[in-house]
């Protein structure tokens, strides 16, 4: 019988990554899987469309709060959310996975399960078609995905122009409101609002529904460090003002009240839910602008209005909010 | 006057990456560059070639060894040469960084630097259109690099032939000499022999000779890990024995002969520069087969030959060899 406790480092590169690649699914686009110097993939273009997204173990996960499957599944939604935020559908991913020596093939080989869930989930069509595993202090997950456009032309974060409306696919605040539970003293809270919990570990992001919305979307973007900032990084790639409103963001706070008082109850802070939903980050949820005239796509919600040109600025209830958020460095 | 000194944690994550993504050069294939959620890149085909590579401080690298710029640079070779593995040319690659607390603005620049000399020297038509930066405990340098195929079909390493003239354009052992040049007790060596040094720091592929010979090689790959582990990786690929002959190859170990003697000399250790040959890896040189009728494309030195098919077996002066080499996992 296998023993899955062996390490990866005890496998060895080449044995290990055979057995994680075994668990990937492939998909018609694939001319060249893993297994060559590089992958050949068919677009439907002559354009593609990369991104890259970076977990660092310690900063930016906690092997105790998130297992294999969780990082694998969080990596691939943060890095489609990017790819749809630009209106394009995700057709390829590499990984490039720094472990350590204490690292288990078990982990590994949930952690691609998780990758393949993600992709199930989230772009069925799309495959990890390579990788490179290499050993290090701490795990490290490096993923580039790419997507392709058709005839579309890719959706940038400068053209939202004054009258857009300004709204949100996805959910807001529920992965800081996750993060503090997991982070919070009393253990059983974790548990209790395990919804919210779930939304940090394995965020959904809303990748079909934006790369439908981007026929129509004047920008778009995906909100990773809060909403605040995001919403002033788009400000400031269009020059544009923008107002939301608390009115309008009241329904993502209200469903996270009862976790806020839970935590206040047992450890006497005060916690307002709008914070999470302002200034908290990793829900990926999309942000996008929209013509006035139109019909706003299917999984959007109106949370305010581009209501003129500036350098970027971003009122909420007619005061300036703060561009607060994660920084990957400092942070 | 701007403090050098500055670390790139004090800087921030925007910051930091304005001031390294402005020392990019931007060519024409680039429709969206850095900036946005993705990058949009133009292709002459509707089809792209992936290929990722990971640098781990202390494990692949050492900053007393390699200065920022070296580290660039051999990012940007040692992906380069993957691609043109495929016979593709080199498009637009992303670079995603984990730096430490300690990194200075001043390292992240000279390693921009270095990345930019790169394409300058090795694909001056490819662009680093997007990249991540993250904060952890060691570096690590993960690239993913893309090329394009215009009508070629990808060159694999399944399609060797018997008959097939088995050929090397690059070099061969000097990366792995610089390697124990820099580590030899004797510091002087180093200095002594720097070609060799500057080999293993700044790894010269020959990417343009590798694109033009992917015309008509029947099967190529990088010599990353060692000539002896990569053949091996090509013969069972392809399902072939191929025979290599020292006569053969005596030339690239000859070269390296004075650099062994003195290394002997100061620490009375016998060495054979052909074991650098056969067993040392990171020259990032191109292997590949080609039909016996056509002549060999520039660059390419006949090194041994198809001989028969078979499961992967690997001759040399008729004994078989060792696949010996880097397993970067292990090692």
């Amino acid at each position: 019988m296998e023993n899955f406790d062996d390490t990866v480092f005890a496998l060895g590169e080449v044995e290990a990554l055979k057995r994680a690649v075994a668990i990937f699914k492939t998909v018609p686009s694939t001319l060249v899987g893993s297994g060559d110097d590089a992958a050949v993939v068919a677009l439907n273009d002559h354009r593609m469309v990369v991104t890259t997204d970076t977990m660092v173990e310690n900063h930016d996960f906690r092997t105790d709060f998130s297992t294999g499957f969780d990082l694998g599944f969080k990596a691939v939604a943060s890095n489609l959310a990017d790819l749809a935020a630009m209106g394009a559908t995700p057709v390829a991913l590499t990984v490039a996975m720094v472990v350590t020596k204490t690292t288990t093939q078990m982990w590994l080989e949930d952690f691609a399960r998780g990758l393949q869930a993600g992709l199930d989930q989230l772009a069925p069509t799309a495959e990890i078609v390579g990788g490179d595993l290499a050993s290090g202090e701490q795990i490290v997950i490096a993923v580039a995905a790419h997507g392709q456009l058709g005839d579309r032309q890719p959706v940038l974060r400068s053209g939202a122009k004054s009258g857009d409306i300004v709204a949100v696919a996805g959910t807001l605040g529920r992965a800081a409101c996750g993060l503090d539970l997991l982070l919070h003293k009393d253990q059983s809270l974790a548990k209790a609002y395990d919804e919210w919990v779930a939304v940090q570990l394995r965020p959904n992001p809303p990748i079909q529904l934006g790369v439908e919305a981007g026929a129509l979307a004047t920008a778009m973007l995906d909100v990773s460090d809060s909403l605040a900032l995001d919403v002033n990084r788009l400000a400031k790639a269009s020059g544009v003002t923008i107002e939301l409103s608390t009115g309008k963001l009241s329904g993502y706070a209200a469903v996270l009240e009862l976790a806020a008082q839970s935590m206040t109850s047992r450890d006497g802070m005060e916690r307002d839910p709008m914070d999470w939903v302002l200034f908290g980050g990793e829900d990926h949820s999309l942000l996008a602008t929209f013509p006035e005239s139109a019909a706003l796509p299917r999984g959007f919600k109106a949370i305010g209005k581009v209501v003129g040109e500036s350098a970027g600025l971003v009122l909420l209830d007619g005061q300036e909010l703060s561009p607060k958020g994660w920084d990957s460095v400092s942070s």
